[in-house]
């Protein structure tokens, strides 16, 4: 009998696989769908992954998704993720000063009692942002009624809300659905969450690593939505990491931190910042591998490269879907006083509308290059910089390299995947960091975004 | 006998003005003949004012323009100005750290001995910018030209470059012009300098006012380029103010650097910032008006005001050319905690992707304002926030206005000249910004700009 209802498990479970795999090859058909009906479905980004990757299930969390039709009917707009007693929680947040009820909320959860499980709820639609009071009546009403179900303290339930801002959540169409949703937890639904996150993402968005703590094994599975900020109507960055490794949450905290530093903080589509930005990590401890107790523990050091190695590949994927993006630019810039320099000016290149429209443009234009080093505020000397597209050396000693030709730049900027390096010639600051080129698509959905 | 010259002087400039007005008239036929031969002519942006101003003779100025062949020939690329002995001189530059050889130059000869007169040359085609030590002997070699021409010291030569950077200028194409220039010198002239140093520009650009100081009139005429930092290529703002006040250097100096602060330095296309942007005042004196020795002399306050005007006419007529621009739009914000609060919001603002996007599409998207104000780095409280669209009341106390309908911000913003207006609720902070849209044609002349 037993047997039997293992069976009856192990086959449940492949079915779900391959209903996953299934819908991941035709994400393509998905993500359209999950475009606002009024809108034209948005082609796949011509920068997207192949394929979906197949992410390992995370012992100790359990995901469900679901149509609470919270703005549009029939749309996947839902998804909670149940976690294990014990599990630490860390996360990093938008830095504006008009931030969403519920990253306000989750920021003040992040250090709570792990002992009696949490939970993770998101919803499209709504982004539940300048929405007044409403807004923190919504996260309690939300967080009280995923708490009640799965039967783990409200303070532990932590929201997300992406979609419009200044519309009142209806949050009841939400508590509605969660008990459906608890009949649908399964380990393996991780990428279904990926999807019901969607907004204007025209593909979903998943990483995973497996390393050895102390020789146990052990797995780390992220997903992502974010198609750049794109508009706080509809689009956000949310970013969710699971992992059965044991990590202490403050020590989680600052891997976090230090991670999404290198990563999130380092991409950027237009230079606007969304209200609700988020990035959680939840580590179960269900691996059995030994805790990591502190930041020189045994496989600390690996867990953190794990860590900032998923994070780096969402990051791109979010990039690889910036809003009519048909270029991926990694600007690396050394040679600069100091490593803050060397961002400003990594920056300063990377969010440049004249750089962005000369990538778009194929055109090997160092000049809007150098415009942009000279008005990032960095230390820079005209005569000490170098610039490189990939490894055409295009500039340097203050001038046009001798050895230069445009028709090497210009055959480099065909690529669609471009480094564009400049060295200040000036100390050891380093920097890199990744964006998109600045097309007429870009406009196109943002101009048109309400109409 | 004397008579007779005197007529024929009268006649001269008579015929002079004519043509200079008939040339203001096909303006636009001219803007499309300056553009380069390989680009298709630009439309007149649709903002433009409908006729170039009748801007006064300054006496103690003498113009001249002509076609030196810098980059393209047959095209009217160089002017000349010649300022009177006893010519105050004051600028503002670019703070690029990577700005031009005739920047460093013009900003090392501010405060020179005026007692033997001064010159400004301005090229456009040839930027003189990123060329290394040639850029440096360019600039000594038309200072001493034009010195030499005109009779003036090299150290009172003040020059500019606008057009391609990175290639060595052809200066010997200049001096070569300057007898014939300083032949073609007029009082008159300033209309057709105007258009000489235009690139990208659509429409020549002049503002002018007229005042007493103490009881004498004196007059101020400027005139500007610039569509926005649109590229080192070819763009750059240049702006050149006249006026036969009689001002001190260092007094002059100090309101050119406060009106600019109040207008050019409130401007923003996209951001971006070029290696050459430059605003000189020259005063002559020949107006017959009491001197103003300092700050608070007799007619200062009312010379400020209007140096003032003429600089934010120009800036806006900036803005008005802005690449691709549909609007016009002044970004007001108040009761910020500092000034400087105020103008990070009102630039984060102007600046924002999303806002100019929304703009183009007359989308009173009010969600992407809140963004920007979020993300800006001043200090903010959702609640205490208000967004007007002109005198529309769109959203305040933390969420949309309860008197706010929709159709009423979607009819202000099919206005071409816009007004966003934010109040933070918070301190006594102001400052004024002034924008365009970003439109499907900034990205066509920007991606398309050299190929």
């Amino acid at each position: 009998m037993a047997k039997k209802k293992k069976e009856v498990k192990a086959l449940k479970k492949k079915v779900s696989k391959l209903k996953s795999k299934l819908q991941d090859r035709s994400a393509a058909g998905d993500a359209a769908a999950a475009a606002p009906a009024k809108k034209k479905a948005l082609a796949v980004s011509p920068l997207a992954p192949e394929t979906f990757p197949d992410l390992p299930d995370i012992a100790g969390v359990r995901f469900a998704s679901g149509a609470a039709g919270v703005r549009y009917a029939g749309r996947t707009d839902v998804m909670l993720a149940e976690l294990a007693a014990g599990t630490t929680v860390a996360g990093v947040f938008t830095r504006s000063s008009t931030r969403s009820a519920s990253v306000l909320d989750c920021q003040a959860k992040l250090g709570g009692d792990p002992a009696k499980g949490a939970a993770i709820l998101v919803n499209s639609g709504n982004a539940n942002a300048f929405t007044g009071k409403h807004g923190e009546d919504s996260v309690t009403a939300l967080s009280t009624a995923v708490g009640k179900t799965l039967g783990v303290p409200a303070a532990r339930v932590f929201t997300a809300s992406t979609g419009v801002i200044g519309e009142r959540l209806p949050h009841d169409r939400i508590t509605d659905k969660l008990a459906e949703l608890k009949d649908g937890l399964a380990g393996d639904g991780i990428a279904g969450a990926a999807r019901a996150i969607m907004t204007t993402d025209t593909f979903p968005k998943g990483a995973m690593a497996e390393i050895e703590v102390a020789g146990t094994p052990v797995r780390i599975a992220g997903i992502a939505k974010g198609s750049g900020m794109i508009a706080p109507d509809m689009a956000t960055m949310l970013v969710y990491i699971f992992t059965d490794a044991d990590v202490a949450q403050p020590v989680l905290q600052r891997m976090t931190a230090q991670a999404a530093d290198e990563t999130f903080n380092c991409i950027t589509v237009d230079g606007d910042t969304s209200t609700s930005d988020s990035v959680l990590v939840a580590a179960t401890g269900k691996s059995g591998a030994k805790r990591i107790g502190d930041m020189r523990a045994a496989g600390a050091r690996a867990f953190r490269a794990a860590l900032t190695d998923v994070m780096r590949d969402l990051a791109h994927q979010v990039i690889r879907d910036g809003e009519g993006a048909t270029k991926f630019v990694e600007v690396r810039v050394s040679g600069a006083d100091t490593p803050a320099d060397a961002r400003k000016v990594a920056l300063s290149i990377a969010n440049s509308p004249l750089v962005k429209t000369a990538v778009a443009g194929e055109d090997p234009n160092w000049g809007r290059i150098v415009m942009a080093v000279g008005k990032s505020g960095a230390k820079a000397d005209r005569d000490t910089l170098s610039i490189r597209f990939g490894d055409v050396l295009v500039a340097e000693k203050g001038w046009v390299a001798e050895s230069y030709r445009e028709e090497d730049g210009a055959a480099y900027m065909k690529q669609s995947d471009l480094v564009l390096d400049v060295d200040l010639g000036l100390g050891k600051g380093r920097a890199t960091v990744w964006t998109c080129d600045l097309t007429d698509r870009y406009i196109a959905i943002n101009a048109d975004y309400r109409s």
